[in-house]
């Protein structure tokens, strides 16, 4: 299940700006990565001091500066007085809590975004807290947990065959982001499988699991809107225009990843009008299944218990009853029994009880 | 039933602008059709080598090229190169889960589309992607599948009667724009037929099939609306006059479309609204049946068992039981089982159960 | 019950601009009555062939020209060709399952708008689709069924005590929105005396098909809704002051005719709440009985299951039972049986189930 | 119960600017009274004639004209004819269903809004429409039955002690609204009561009677809320000062007024949600209850019935059965059946049914 | 429970801006407490009598006036008279019952929020609400109840460690502001841990009283989002720029809080969701359980009802009936009532009842 706020509150009642990290510790040991290019040009490092990085700041070309773990604040804080960052940001780096967002502050732009993923040994998704720094010239991207995505893009970078190298960057910004939405399609089609095993269990054999498992889905629906309305409108004020260290190149890309993000929202919008279908047709179910049981022991009833008192009146011991001596009581009072249940039956066939 | 987004992740990792086919390949063949005409001409020509059209680019007469079959990757390259196409418009053609939508590139527009269909066979409805690429003398329209609606569209420009030989490229968007969308009043028409049936035999014979089909159609609804909603948007952007290349005495018959849409949005919201109140009179009539085996079992438990208990009374083998051996006991029993049963029978009477 | 979208698709793969009735035919004879007056003049005719009515398109007093039964297309092209109107209007006219709208074509405006009516004898709202053409010095209104509201305003503008003969055509266009919105309330009373109806046996006896008789009266409010929706823009319109044709001494009854309109929606939406409201109470009321039934069932069981236990104990045939040949054995049987009826009973009285 | 719009449509049909009440007549004699004051001086008088007021007119003093007494339309129209009234304000005020709304003549404006009452005799809430006209230096204001509210503030305006004296008609204006809605707060105070009263019952003993009080006060809401959202359109307008009439000075009060509606809005939302709350809470005892009269059932029945059977064993009466003439039968059955027994009640205890 | 709104009616029929303290008398003592500080001085000072405040009025350093207890009316008077406060201004502070909102006076800004905590003692949330008058070089704070996150604001300015020294009041706002905004983080991950508890209950042992739980937590989610709604708007108001009195420096810190207060109702309109899941869980579980007792019910029935009959016709006197003096009889019943019972069985077996 996806864990509502937690660790939060630790913050309250201290300072403004101190900065502190809320939520998970994912690695042990933080680890940078450099990599620097230009149209001819490509470099690439592990870096164990963060100073290293900040020779690159003022270079032409382009810097991408990948953080993993974001739990050293003295890290976040030597980055952030050579950058010259706002001290709110840091804090919100740290803070894992973050909706999505975007904040310009003219030299560079904040975004904050959640990268998704579906653990399959977990059976749950999980939300990875990315964010990105957009200078005029470089790129710094930190996160706690290390993303599966960075690798390929930096193939691509490197293997000089595409024009991001020719590109600023806010392309390579684009790509980043990009490549974060695209997971997000990964996720929601298996969820789609999901849905669509529980639909065939819905039909086959409902039970009270299929009706947790709907709520779980339904939930988790729940929380990954939570995280994709927001990103529209950051997508939405990076496309607008507004922003100049967007340049107008690059815009018509932002423009492709918010028609994706659209796309998703519908998906999960769906997605949720399809659980709650889900969820009506489980309780009429039951209540399908209620009527049966109930059919079946009105059937029962309705039969036997009148030939059971036709039975018990001649259980009776009177002295006075002239039915016992009568020589063709016995198979009389069967006579009875059989046209009493031939009747019954009838009357529930016509009732289509069977 | 309608599926949910697939195969959308294969994308993911890859390079952006990356040229892949997502979706189903429907036909073998590519098959190009082109069309050129001006007031006076009209030439009609199948093509074989998409390099044939090239030549008619900058001619001032209208050229309409169809092409069935989007699934071939280097034929849309040689288009997009010769018409010097984004190529994120190439990556939206092939990609068929694309939500409805315009995009302005002043030279030319981009419009996606949903055509749909109610396959009579296989019970469901179909949804084909169209993309229309619109510039100021030629239209480009893509699908996988052959659509029945352009014979008649040919056919209108052939037989030089309509005013479309002197309109421009534009006013052949229309036509297009306004067969795919009459073809929404059919499939609704349908939809309202299979409510109708629904509905009688709500009344007659509620099953749990009734309610399965109910729901399938309200997911029929939920499809059709998330492709309906956007392309109210793109019918707007082009009628608001901010796109250049639909001329203004185009833009009344564009103001026509939209008001067709505004009338499907309004059907498919009251289906859905029947939908549900069918469902809630469906759930109803569920809590009715079992009453009314409740009352059932619960006339014949309340009349045979008191009765059945005077018999078992008489049924014990004491010795010094004085009704025994007095001579009226039996048609005394008798009398008081039947005002017994007369009793319960005025009681349910009074109380409305038979 | 209201019909759903019919035979629209009928003009499907047809050139745009077709003109095809959609719609029933009302009435055999098409009737044109002409109304022309001014300060000081007041002229009616019956009219046989259209063209009389084309003499008076110039003149500078106020024609009023009303056409019963809009079937006839012949009719129709003339009209539209004297007096220049767009094709899509008359395709409009034709189509009597428009949505209400308003199209300014600067030299006249187009409305069209729903007429509702309660049927007392089919016991259903009936729709009427009526348009208007309002030129500077003309009016024409279009239905298929000749509408009752058409004499009183007749005999207002012949009785010259109204200000009408002094106003333009633009003050008759108000008259006849106003007594087709006014139409409305009656419909609403109506609903609401069929509500109060329901409600009372809501109380009484409910039944399935009280249900039935909410549901009809929910779809009712969801297609009148449907008509007056758009009315609302049609009006606001209207009043907002961008149509050069309505004078501004008109303006403040448009604004009148608007509040209207907004308390028609308001009592609709109110009346779909209460609606729900009642369904609601039905299910509970349904719920309840079932409480009821099965309260019954388990006092009856509850009584005479085990003292029909007693009795069966002693109806047992073992040749060594003690209590057989002791004398009060009968009694003290009697004495139990009433003790468990009696105890029982306190029980039931204590959950209050009497 | 509030009733549903009626009479309204008496007037269908009939010219427009006709004066007819709509409503209930409340009182018999019309009441008018006059009250004029300036920083100075103060009178009061019982007007006789409507007549008298006219002088007052064109004085700088403020005159407030108080009417009880709306159906006499003789009255109202000398009023509007020496006031210069548009007609359609004469027509509003006498139809007591009008929506609250605010009209602006820029000489005068017209304001209508709701007063409400919880009468406790009848339980149900009242609404009586006040009609209030402000002039630059009058202020009229006509209801149906006398308010209580209005006696305040006339001894506020006597006493001399506020700052109304030396305010306009404006600030009179703001007064009377204000008084208005605090009634708003008395009545909601009693709903909030009554909600309290329901919300015990429903834990401690839950009827139809409450589901219906529930009911009741959902739809007291639905008509509360119906008048106070277009009151509240009315008060931002005033407040917004597009208005000339109202000073600078007395828009920060109205400002206070908004705030005011805001909260009286917050709390009838509130008390929807809360009531919603309620009836599904109902539902759901009531299904508690029917899981506890089965769960007695079935307790009895799964106990007795078997018990029952082997009683009825012994009772069968064929010539070899060995038990019979065992001497330790009949003991041996007892054991039987108090194992029986045992093992229900634990299998019951285990499943937690006591 | 929240109490919904009390004692606002007092009010009803007395001049607008009479001085009355709507709400709970929470401390018997007023106490004042006068913090003032430059870059360079601190003086903190508990204050007797009001006027010794008035003093520092226009002085140039920042002064914090913080009241703890708002009942006594001549304390505030004397405030207002002294800083020139509208007297609307002090009408809001004495009612408690205030909406969050803000009112923009130029020279002086006033606030009122609400400070929300869960008391544990109580399982209930308390709602404080707390007034701040800002003005160029002054705030003042006012709370019936003193609030603990005061004490470390206070601590932050004295240690002199913090920026706060240099800023001007609105940075004070600022801090005051986000201290009780992060308290509604603690007070929502107590509700998380509480909706945490009450779905472990749920799947374990559902109850009335889990339902009652749901429905409370819903409750206070109602009136949490009843008083951070209007919240966001106050924020948002202070951010847009169009108040002088905050500087563009602490802007960017009032962004941050609007971030939080997004975030803060993120999570409850989650809540909310989560809870109504919840209920329809609880819900479908007792239909659940209704399902199992009636399965066990119909089981006992169906299997001991058949075989008692046939017990029961041997337990008949007729004289001639031959299977009583046949020898293999009793075997054979029995042989047929465990055929009856297996039967059974197998047939529950198939249909899973089991």
């Amino acid at each position: 299940m996806v864990k509502v706020s937690k660790k939060r509150s630790s913050k309250a009642g201290m300072p403004a700006g101190s900065l502190i990290h809320i939520g998970e510790k994912k690695v042990d040991k933080i680890k940078i990565k450099l990599i620097n290019y230009s149209e001819h040009d490509f470099i690439e490092q592990d870096i164990k001091d963060i100073e290293q990085c900040f020779e690159y700041k003022d270079e032409k070309t382009v810097t991408w500066i990948n953080i993993d773990g974001i739990h050293d604040i003295e890290i976040l804080s030597k980055l952030g007085d050579c950058f010259g960052f706002h001290p709110l940001i840091l804090e919100d780096i740290l803070n894992t809590e973050q909706r999505p967002k975007i904040e310009d502050f003219t030299d560079y732009i904040y975004i904050v975004l959640k990268m998704i993923d579906y653990e399959k040994n977990l059976k749950e998704i999980t939300f990875e807290q990315v964010s990105i720094i957009l200078g005029k010239n470089y790129l710094i991207s930190l996160q706690e947990k290390p993303l599966d995505i960075y690798e390929p893009i930096k193939n691509i970078i490197k293997n000089d065959r595409s024009k991001i190298r020719k590109a600023g960057s806010d392309y390579l910004a684009y790509l980043l982001i990009d490549s974060i939405i695209d997971n997000y399609f990964s996720v929601l089609e298996n969820v789609g499988e999901r849905i669509e095993n529980i639909e065939n269990k819905l039909v086959s054999n409902p039970s009270p699991k299929t009706l947790k498992a709907i709520h779980n889905l339904k939930r988790d629906m729940l929380f990954l809107r939570k995280s994709v309305w927001p990103l529209r409108e950051v997508i939405s004020k990076l496309e607008r225009g507004e922003i100049s260290l967007i340049k107008n190149s690059t815009k018509i890309y932002i423009r492709d990843i918010y028609d994706h993000i659209i796309q998703v929202i519908d998906t999960i919008e769906t997605y949720r009008d399809m659980l709650s279908g889900m969820i009506d047709i489980y309780l009429s179910s039951i209540s399908n299944r209620l009527n049966e049981v109930m059919k079946i022991l009105t059937i029962i009833s309705t039969i036997f218990i009148p030939i059971t008192f036709i039975a018990s009146i001649y259980g009776m011991n009177f002295k006075f009853m002239p039915e016992f001596s009568w020589k063709w009581s016995y198979p009389v009072v069967w006579v009875i029994m059989l046209a009493v249940i031939i009747t019954m039956v009838i009357y529930f066939k016509r009732k289509k009880w069977f």
